[in-house]
Parts: C-alpha cells; sequence; structure tokens
C-alpha cells in the first residue's frame, strides 16, 4: 500500500486538494484507571489535503508507561482533545513517542523527502495510529541510519540517557569520576551505562536482587561495559557502603551522579553514596514510594535532589533535543550503544488483515504488561 | 576586673611576653549521648602572651542544637582535640558562637582595639569559656551598634536567614513572590520573616498547631510581618491547599522558595506548595524525620530540593561571611529586625563568684532544653 500511496499523493502535488488516505487510530475522550474502559480503535478520514499537510505512516511504537499514566488522566502532559478524526466528542489520539515514514508531501517542505524517517519533535503527537499528518517538517526530527527498535525509542530512552549524562555534571576524564544508578537492568540505565563508558566515566549499576544476579551483573559489566554491578541488598547494607565500596570506588573516587528512576530505599541508598556537593536526577518512581532522603545528606554533605523530564526538557529547548537525538544516532551508528531490539516485545499490527478487535487487542495486550518494554511494529 | 585586666595588658605591651589571665573553660577529650559524662569546668593558664595574641573575655554564649550535637559527638564539624589548655588528654573547648569583648592586643592588630566588641568567623572558636585568646584579627568579625543578643546569635541565625532569603533566588519585587517555611516561630524563621519583609517577598509561615494558634499567629503577623500563617494541619489539608490557599496567595503568586528545618511530613506539604522550578533549602531536621518528596515535584514540577550550613557556607567564602554579618547588622540597626532577646532564656554566669559546680549546672541547664532558646551571660 506504501507505493501505491506514494505515487498516488506526489503524482497529484500539482492537482487541488488531494484527499488524505483514511487513518484508523487508537482514540479516547475520557479518562480510566481501567483504560480499556475508554480506549477505541477509530477509523476516519483525516482533515487536510497531501497539498497542505505532511502524510506520515505510522511504523512503530512503543507503550511507555507515561503513555498509559495520560490514558490514566494522572499524566501532567496531555494532548488537547479535539473535534479532527470525525468524532463526536472531543477526542485524543494515544501514544507520544513512534517513528514514521514520510509518505507524501507539500511543494513547500525543504529538508524532507519521500521515504525518510521522522519521529515527532514533541510529546503528545498521537502516535498509536496508522497514519498521521504534520503540518510543519519543524515538528519532525529526520532519523537514520539506525533500526527501526532504536528509532522509535531513541525520543525517550535515548534522550532521557544521553541528557542526564551530559547536561548536568563537569566531568573530570581522569578515570576517578562515577555516577550510581537504580534499576540498573533498564532501557534508560543501559543506554546510560553505555554514554558514560564512552566519555569515561564509571558507573556502579544497583539491580535488584534475583536468583540470576550473577549472571544479569556479568551480562550488565560485559556486554553494556558497566563498571560494577551491585544488588538492592548490598546497596542498602551499611556494612557494605562504609568497608566494601570505597575498594570498588577508590581511593580518589567523586560520585557525581545519582540517576533514580525507583524511588524510597533505593534511592535513599543510591544518594548516600554521592559525594559531597552530587547531585541526583530523579526521572521515575518505579517503586511508587517518595524520594525520601537523610536531612544530613543535604546539610552536611550539600547534595541535591532535582528532577528530571525530557518532554519537559524538549518543550523549553527544542533544539537541544534535535541536538540530543543526532548525539544519540551518532553513538548507536559508531557502535558505541546496542540496539535496544533484544529487550523487546515486538507486538505485530498487520494493517492490512488485523481486524478493530485485533487491533484493541495487541494493544491492550502491551498495556497489561506496564514494566516490560513493547513495541508495536505495523506490517504494511 | 575589666578594666583591671585592660589597663594592666594595654600598659605591659611595651614589655616582654606578660601573663595572660587564667582562663575557665567547659572543656571535652570525648563524646556521649549523655553530654554531662563529658563536659568538664577546667581552670588553666592559657599558651601565648599579651604581646602575641588578642585576649577576648566572653560576654555571652548561646547554646545552641548544633554545640550539642557536637558534644554528643554526631556532628560533622568539629574542634580539633588539642593539649593546649594543659589537659592531660587532648580537649576542645564547647562552643561554636558567642560574643566578646577585646581586653588587650599586639601592636600588630590594625583594626581592633581594646573594648571593641567581636564575634568569631568561623566555628569550632571555643566559646564556653570566660577567657580566648586568638593569633589573628581575621578570625573575628566587630559588631557594632546591636544589643549583646543580637550580637551573640547573629552568626547563626542572622546569616543563615539572610543568606537562605538572599543568596538563592532571583526575586521580583512586583509583589507577587513567596517564600513558604515551616517551623515559623523558630528564631531563624522569624528573622527570614522580617529581611523577607523588607524586602517585598511575601512569607507563608507554617506553625505546629496549638492551643493558642490565633495568637501565636497574630503575633507572627503583626509584630513580625509575616504575611500569612498557618497550621501544620492546614498545610497538610488537600481540601485547604486546593482551595484555600490560592485565595491567599493570589492569581500571580510565584512560590519561589520553601525553607525546611523540620523535615518529615511538613516539610513533604510546604514543598507541594512551591510553584514550578522553586527551590527548597533544608537546613535542619526537628522532627528527625527524612526530607520526603513525591517523585512527581521533581520530574513534573521540577522542584529542587537543597541543602544550606552557615558553616560550609562562612568555611567556602568567608568574604561573603563578613558581607553578611554586616548586612545583618545594618538591618538590626536601621529597625528592620527586632532583637531576639525577649524569646531568649538568659544563664547568668557571675565569673567572680559561681562555683565549678555552680558553672556546670547553669550549662546542664541550657543542654537539658534542646528546642529552648538559651544563652549564657556572663557578669564580669
Amino acid at each position: 500500500m506504501s507505493s501505491f500511496l506514494s505515487k498516488r499523493f506526489i503524482s497529484t502535488t500539482q492537482r487541488a486538494m488531494s484527499q488524505l488516505p483514511k487513518a484508523k487510530s487508537l482514540i479516547y475522550s475520557s479518562h480510566d484507571q481501567d483504560v480499556s474502559k475508554i480506549l477505541k480503535v477509530h477509523t476516519y478520514q483525516p482533515k487536510g489535503s497531501a497539498e497542505s499537510s505532511i502524510l506520515l505512516k505510522t511504523l512503530a511504537f512503543p507503550i511507555n508507561p507515561s503513555d498509559i499514566n495520560q490514558l490514566e488522566g494522572v499524566y501532567p502532559s496531555k494532548p488537547e482533545k479535539v473535534l479532527d478524526y470525525s468524532t463526536e466528542k472531543p477526542s485524543a489520539i494515544a501514544g507520544n513517542k513512534g517513528l514514521f515514514e514520510v509518505v507524501s508531501l507539500p511543494s513547500g517542505v525543504k529538508n524532507l523527502k519521500a521515504g525518510d524517517r521522522v519521529i515527532p519533535l514533541q510529546a503528545n503527537f498521537g502516535t498509536w495510529s496508522t497514519y498521521r499528518t504534520c503540518e510543519s517538517e519543524n515538528d519532525l526530527i529526520k532519523i537514520e541510519g539506525v533500526d527501526l527498535y532504536t528509532a522509535a525509542t531513541i525520543a525517550v530512552n535515548g534522550c532521557t540517557a544521553y541528557q542526564m549524562v551530559n547536561d548536568y555534571i563537569e566531568w573530570d576524564p581522569s578515570g576517578n569520576d562515577w555516577l550510581v544508578q537504580n534499576a540498573g537492568t533498564s532501557s534508560v540505565s543501559k543506554i546510560v551505562t553505555q554514554i558514560a563508558k564512552d566519555k569515561g566515566i564509571k558507573t556502579l549499576s544497583v539491580v535488584r536482587d534475583r536468583d540470576n544476579f550473577d549472571e544479569v551483573a556479568e551480562n550488565l559489566e560485559k556486554k553494556y561495559g558497566a563498571t560494577k554491578v551491585i544488588s538492592e541488598s548490598q546497596n542498602g547494607e551499611r556494612e557494605f557502603g562504609n568497608e566494601v565500596l570505597p575498594k570498588i570506588l577508590g581511593p580518589n573516587a567523586q560520585v557525581k551522579l545519582a540517576l533514580n528512576s525507583v524511588g524510597g530505599k533505593s534511592c535513599t541508598n543510591i544518594a548516600r553514596k554521592l559525594s559531597p556537593n552530587g547531585l541526583m536526577l530523579t526521572y521515575g518512581g518505579m517503586s511508587k514510594q517518595p524520594v525520601t532522603l537523610p536531612t544530613g545528606l543535604f546539610i552536611f554533605n550539600s547534595i541535591r535532589s532535582h528532577g528530571f523530564w525530557v518532554t519537559a526538557n524538549s518543550k523549553r529547548d527544542p533544539e537541544n533535543k534535535r541536538k540530543t537525538v543526532d548525539a544519540v544516532v551518532k553513538l548507536y551508528r559508531d557502535g558505541k550503544i546496542i540496539s535496544p531490539k533484544e529487550d523487546i516485545r515486538t507486538l505485530e499490527w498487520d494493517v492490512n488483515n488485523l481486524s478493530d478487535e485485533g487491533v484493541l487487542d495487541l494493544v491492550n495486550r502491551g498495556i497489561a504488561t506496564k514494566g516490560a518494554k513493547n513495541m508495536v511494529v505495523l506490517k504494511w
């Protein structure tokens, strides 16, 4: 269908107001903790025309916890609900991130051509859909030379990891600089590890206690380049902190950054490992426990505790978002970061064959396993 | 005795190596949670001479929680234990803050004269004593034109309040800028309130629930200039936060700073009142509960949580400490800050008549009421 559409729309740019192909989107008009109650598959004729809008067909979209929180109505960033999709009630299309292919584009567009792969510059784009349109090429970032899994996740995971490592700390390349992070096996943590290694920064990664701890630790150390992997038990042990850790870190170590996506005791314990004036960045709260830090760490160790949200950063500084994506793409291309492909569960949406019920079922399967790394890949 | 000593030492500066008067100090050589076990009254001949050292006689010293924590051995900043006081074991003199009068001074001292009132520039000076000596005028700050209670507390309370209000936030004088603080009746909070008022910054002060809440609130508002005083119950109520607080703050309010000396729920609830990008400074932890902040405040509201410790600031930047003291002294002199006198419990140490047991008893009475505002005033 791709080539049919491409031909159709590119060949009609001289004529007036060619209709766009019908789109199928996962939409919602209200919120509920039970997302299956509000999410619907909806087919409609997109507004606009091939002469006025960039037409994008969707190649893949991840199902991120933030997408689900948005459907639940508990996420602070959300798309406006509109009447653009031939619905009765104002509605929004689900999904923030995804990878698209440019199908056709108005004559004024300068830096894109049909067949280019692009991701949205900002959140709330509405990516859970077969087709989307876009009014300005400035809202898109072109991605070249990386696989589909990398490209579709780069806007969240890659950018989060890159900006946290690069935008807050003045690193000293002498080899004594460390960062500590919890959730050491998460997608973001793995990218952090690889970016840090490339910069000569050592990483102490904390992972949950598990039967195959040794295997997981070895994988993170050998494959991803983590300097040292420890368990949450070790993270919390006073003796480990006083006796063992100093030997791991070395005499001149500076633990300048702690990356927290867990909260609760886990973050208390990584913050304790910071050197004076160290910074903790919180970018997630998987344990649903708050960030709890002893008063003395603030007063006597002068640690600082901040938040990190790539969505807000991108909104505040779109130019830096573009630069970040380019830098991360380069790291993937140079082999410094491994494709996330093997960690991702692929849910295939056969656009020409899957029924509406099938699509809904597919997406709900992704939603059901919140923590897992699910990606819907569209087969055209 | 003051005039006798002044005459004796000033008149002898031409002669060689005049002996200094005997000093009586509260000293310790070890630490214990029960401070009465380790604190001793000790009389000795100070090292040095009137020709080499600035001789100071003590006028007053506050008994601060940090002094007690130091004796307990749980405070990160501590004086070196030395053999300078004719003791068997290396010992330190208790006390960090105090007000002294210059008795005599070597000929090279430029900016001080006998009779001047001075405070130590840095912590760990050892102030719980009748006399102290000092090798360099650079270790002292001259204080003029404020009463004894103000002068003896300015280095902790006044400087803490001044630097927290002035050194972290870019305030907008339009009248919409707020700070929120817990422990609204504390010495530091009262000074914060007055300094903020003088700068046109509005203050929301949280005080513990109490029977005479209305009276306390009225006093803070009318006498000290707090814009609004609320109780800890109100601080924690969701409805109050959503319905009542916006009316108090006004439509364009920016709550830029939260000052926390309590921890636990109290700090969670003042942090919730911060505007996006707001800063919480923690400078105490009276509740002994850690600083607990919801993950979402960091990620979505991008609040920042830092510590404040005047001791570390003074060490890092002594020049700023001098400037701060000068600025606070000016505010007191200009009537912008009320003397803390009425809040302070005076413990009188009659230097010529009180026995060693009496001195120890006096100081232990101050130590026993940790939270209270005790000051030992020496009667010469």
